[in-house]
């Protein structure tokens, strides 16, 4: 039975972060491509040069991924309604975290990726603000907005827009989960179609989950909320709940949490922090799989699992095996889609890109069922899964 | 009598310029600041340290400013209803130069620009949607939107958030125009307060510029539109038109551009081609002082205003002497903002940039009324201007 990795150095990371981000004052800059040196530069760059280029766009606007920054561009939005797990902070309490999903993209993929924070949490502003600004970007990438309303916002922009628009949130985690659980069946023995999931949580990570475990061909996908296992004749479901009820539990489970999990071969914890108990794990079936993501606190620590009967776990933080990082996903996916001008990242597109990403690991283990952040070929490696 | 200079080559910049954009496909990149090597920048810069950032700026609004991008970078906003010369040619026909804005922001002032184009043309979406993105940013540089909605959003934007906003095409016209006309009146002899000024056009620029000349106490400016001189009873005026009735053409004068130029001191083109003749400038008072700004072709050719008897020519070009270039003022403007956390931008600041940047032409002559961009010194000349 593996045993957590320790941190090496309990260093205080929230004092180390606030001095450096003071003394960055800002984690992006904005720099110019071209050289403004001499009179030449400034009448290529500029005026009157760039009137052509204007021009040549105001008759051509499909070229402006040729010739302006919407070739290699991604804006990264928040209203802040649901930053990491620290809830509704607002538009300046997401700026720090969507600077560094910036730094990411930049850093892993190439990818000039630029924040967006909103002063707005209405829906409807929400998508009128993203449509309006759509213009000078090659893709969007919504995250960190509250369930239920980041599903509609979703849903409507990628309507609407003809670029490729992803609530990373939903769907990177959903990814990177699939890629683990795949590697996971196959440290555990058993066969992954046939794997009972439990999914503790309904927000919006823990319905793009079911969806697409549901999509990779996992059967037997059970989701609960606070009130416990969602089945499709509990009373009060509407909305994206009432979905998740006709399309998962299909051996209509009632109860609660401790009904799901009983004989469940998986549990997968998106909520808060002592949402699974060892009692929880004790029930599951032998060589259960335990993901428990909440962050920074995990639904059940590692060590608790392990001692309760687990044999894969994996969590959402760096300093324990198998971390579920979004940072997986994302850059090579915003990468693919870029280079090949695609404008909808399709479910069958999330379906091979967790593929990929489960098979840089060559030999699956208990402790590695997940690649690490730094793997060589990673970005490559997904972006090729974005394909027409 | 000074002759125009030559360009001693005729490129052909919108070539050069199609190419050169094609091959940089953008000019801008953002890049990170921080270093994203190791597994403790992950965790400085990213989750789980950017959480502790993220929560001090929940609590503290304020220092955004010293925590985030928000401490230097400016959004150059364009609906692209009013680009350079080219007119409504849409937010894709206005992302290169916007982009070329921004690159000169950061080559200039070291300011990170970012464009944004919109994809809506209506007042106010317009306002909501700069509204709505403006918590990311320290400043707002409005950029090539069109007379008279310009008024409206500039005004309503600058009251309504607490960080600078400026429409460039009104007050960095305005600023450049005041700075030379000051030196002008030097080079022709004349008392700067007294000059008769015609402003050709009564858009974003020409209106700006008459309030701008007012305010630094020339009293006798009269403004035409295309229907002729604009005064005080003439029907129809409603907006900033009937405003300008009111506080220019203290002689009351009616008719064409004729009656208007005649015995003028300056006459100062921001129209189009062919709307200031020889026989225009044959009738102002000795010592003429022409600025001719329509872009790429000016209201007048210098050489043909110099034989029509002006002594001093401006252009918006910078194949000729004394090129009127917006440049000149926006970047230190911003910088100076953004250093002393100045929230707006006032007239007397504006008047302080304007004489800032006369200045800093030690002798004046018909040849040089206006410093060159490149002058050693100009963005924190400028900068030092704008203080509360």
């Amino acid at each position: 039975m593996p045993t957590p990795k320790k941190t090496t150095s309990k260093k205080d990371y929230n004092q180390l972060a606030l001095a450096v981000h003071k003394k960055l004052k800002g984690k992006l800059e904005v720099v110019s491509k071209g050289s403004l040196k001499t009179k030449d530069d400034w009448s290529t760059l500029y005026t009157p040069g760039v009137g052509a280029v204007s021009m040549h766009l105001a008759k051509n606007p499909k070229d402006a991924r040729l010739y302006t920054i919407k070739n290699n561009t991604v804006a990264v939005i928040s209203d802040g309604s649901a930053v990491l797990g620290l809830g509704n902070i607002g538009a300046l309490g997401a700026l720090p975290v969507m600077e560094g999903k910036c730094a990411i993209f930049k850093e892993m993929a190439g990818v000039d990726a630029f924040p967006i924070v909103l002063d707005t949490q209405d829906t409807e502003e929400i998508i009128s603000v993203v449509k309006a600004i759509a213009p000078t970007f090659g893709g969007i990438n919504l995250e960190d907005i509250a369930a239920p309303k980041c599903f509609v916002i979703e849903e409507r922009l990628k309507k609407e827009l003809n670029i490729p628009v992803i609530h990373d949130d939903q769907h990177g985690t959903a990814i990177v989960v699939l890629a683990g659980l795949i590697n996971a069946a196959k440290v555990v023995g058993k066969k992954f179609e046939t794997l009972k999931v439990v999914i503790i949580g309904a927000g919006a990570a823990g319905r793009a989950i079911a969806l697409l475990l549901k999509l990779a061909g996992i059967n037997n996908v059970i989701v609960t909320d606070t009130k416990g296992v969602i089945y499709k004749s509990r009373s009060g479901l509407d909305g994206h709940k009432r979905h998740l009820s006709e399309v998962t539990n299909p051996e209509k489970i009632q109860g609660d949490v401790m009904s799901a999990v009983t004989g469940a071969d998986a549990v997968v914890g998106v909520s808060g922090p002592g949402t699974i108990a060892k009692a929880h794990i004790e029930v599951m079936a032998e060589k259960a799989i335990v993901f428990a993501m909440a962050n920074p606190i995990p639904e059940i620590m590692p060590a608790d699992a392990l001692r309760a009967g687990a044999m894969v776990v994996a969590t959402g933080r760096s300093d324990y095996p198998n971390q579920v990082n979004n940072a997986l996903a994302f850059p090579g996916l915003f990468r693919g889609a870029l280079d090949k001008g695609i404008n909808n990242i399709t479910d069958e597109m999330k379906l091979a890109v967790a593929k990929k990403i489960a098979g840089l690991v060559k030999k699956p283990t208990a402790d590695m069922i997940i690649p690490p952040i730094m793997t060589e070929g990673l970005v490559k490696a997904v972006a090729s899964a974005i394909k027409k």
